[in-house]
């Protein structure tokens, strides 16, 4: 009976991929609109573009870091076949973390200009807890999913979201690291982690199974392959 | 042969849900993007972002808002086969009022950080307007259609929509009266029935109908959802 | 052998209709967005909110005619079937016309803020001008279709987009003839023109066949309905 | 072994079509958005508009420049049937850089007002930077097709990428020639080649074959649109 109810609300994903499209792309969009000419005094143009470097790099890492997260959103949703209300607040749940990387992003980039220590270890910080968030956020999707294996496509294997958990869980405890050994050693040794761990997901985007083939047997893989891997359409 | 021409005008909604989308988008990200490192002095950057609590707080209980109201729009365009010109400017109504929340939400949370009592007073009765304003252009939109079942799915009983009325309209009446309760009494009453809201509607988003199966004899509900719950495509 | 050529760089107008429904969403929404609470002294925000006024008639009024614009934007492209990058420039044309809106927009409600004349007049001169250019743009579009019938589906008569011509025409006549009487005359004169040419376009966004049965045979009305209105898919 | 594995992770473009264009649409809106209303003492609006008029030369510029990439992506993307993560990631990194134009945009138009020709030299270095990264972006996408014939549509010739590349080739280095010239010349050399090249790309956005009809045999170019112009669905 709950069950019943429950499916009487679903919907096929095709207007939530389309939203959290426009949302990713508003804000990768605008993160990197929000480059503007110093205001500076005449002649002093050349020097205030380059004493904003902190920003450029900054915003380099973010734009390759929502990039990665939209890449993923796309791997994810070519495996999911309906959305109920659950799946759905997970995902604004994602859209709602991933609108919040600009902000200490732009936090690290003041502070990068200042040069105050104490309050770039409060802006690494920052970021480490929207990180965190993130992963979190993500953690809480692909439980969902593993949990209800009849949101996704028939041919994507039962175990495979349950899979995908460890990538978040990773992602959750190495920003909670980043941020604490930032805080307390030196914000360089939090921004080499913040650095790395898009990497990491870009690598990994379609789950663990597909990517490290040097690592796992090939044979299993082309299996999995063939039972995880639908084309979205 | 009114009956005719208004047909000829006709449409089936695939470009206003698109046009919806992104409006929506647009409004529930940039409230997101609208947090900024403060401008503090060196070192205190901490307490700066401590101090904006208020302002985190709103813009949380406005995004969560704005999701409800996406759900909900979803929700009705799954039963939505065909739209008149009435119909979209019905729906035009519904994304110029969502968009205005951003505006009494920063209102609350800037008098919130000030602690000014009068301005707190105007600050909830500009929300509570705005929400008012907001149902009732809810409200409108579901007597449209309403009246107009030639507009709904086949699928879709004819009373539906007549049924989704006494939802928008509760939000009118509760607007109001948290307004003059927020104006006369205190502004922290008016905070809670605003909190309370957006929940209300989460959790009836597909009518009243669906949701409270522990109030009603499952076997008619369950009539109901096979009658009025189409899958969306 | 031209001809040959101009084909093959032909598309179906669905990416044109999303990037444009893009376009116009955000344009529209940043314009409600736009309102934000006045600075003001702690115990001032009522009296800065009403002082307001002029901005949220600007801003209503403005929102009306950018929905009418979206709402005559669908109603051409349920009629063209192809497009050529002819008809691209032209429907780029519109929208970078349409976007310029909100420019006039904020200089009308600012001058009326400040209430000096000679400002106001130039700021309803300013939005004449680009009400004008944005008829010019309607004309264009109407004009390239009214010569190229092979890019209108099958059911649309070949004099259809003939026949919307003088609609945009009167426009740019009435805007230019509001801007000189604004500022010759008053501004008010251009502000009563501004507010009703909206209400025009809105009621003809089907062209004036559809529209004023009253004026015409109930016979004949009902043929071209049946030739020209295609549904949207 | 890795053709199968990168194969499972390929996807049809329609997800990253409609992302691009979100992008886009975000980029050229707001350039326009823009435009503000000039703050001026009272009675001084009319000069105030008048003394911007680099503004509007350098907007309309990046306008017509932004609608031209649309353009040349729109054309583009008709031609690809699937898209791996290599060409994801060259479909981003043109996302990223055309994202960058309305920056040195906005130097360009406030060096124009101030007048200082240090700061003119720098802002037209700037822009050529951009544009050559821009041009560069694009050469990787088409190279990267140019090695992937298996990506497009049956329909493409093999080499239609190949020969792409010259035209992303030549505006490298036209940027770069054109930013030193500015830089070492004067200002005015730049910015007329920053105008000419948009039109170039403009009148070969379908590729060399399609356009100059006159400098080449009728007979071979429609046997060329024959093959390599599919229409877009």
């Amino acid at each position: 009976m709950p069950k019943q109810e429950s499916k009487s609300t679903r919907s096929d994903p095709s207007r939530a991929v389309a939203f959290s499209d426009a949302v990713i792309a508003i804000v990768i969009t605008l993160l990197v609109l929000d480059l503007r000419p110093p205001e500076t005094e005449p002649g002093e143009l050349l020097d205030g573009l380059l004493s904003e470097w902190p920003t450029y790099l900054a915003y380099a890492a973010s734009y390759v870091y929502l990039a990665v997260i939209w890449l993923n959103h796309k791997a994810a949703f070519t495996r999911i076949r309906e959305m109920d209300r659950g799946l759905q607040w997970a995902n604004l749940g994602i859209l709602a973390t991933l609108a919040l990387v600009p902000w200490p992003t732009a936090a690290i980039a003041e502070t990068a200009r200042t040069g105050n220590l104490e309050d770039e270890r409060v802006a690494v910080a920052l970021y480490a807890i929207v990180g965190a968030l993130l992963c979190l956020s993500w953690l809480v999707f692909f439980s969902y999913l593993a949990r209800h294996p009849d949101l996704t496509k028939e041919e994507v294997s039962d175990s495979y979201f349950a899979r995908e958990r460890p990538r978040a869980l990773i992602g959750v405890a190495l920003y909670v690291a980043a941020g604490i050994a930032g805080f307390l050693i030196h914000p360089l040794v939090a921004s080499v982690i913040f650095l790395l761990l898009p990497a990491f997901y870009g690598l990994t985007s379609h789950g663990f199974d597909q990517q490290p083939a040097i690592l796992r047997g090939g044979q299993k893989r082309d299996n999995t392959a063939r039972n995880s891997s639908p084309k979205s359409s």
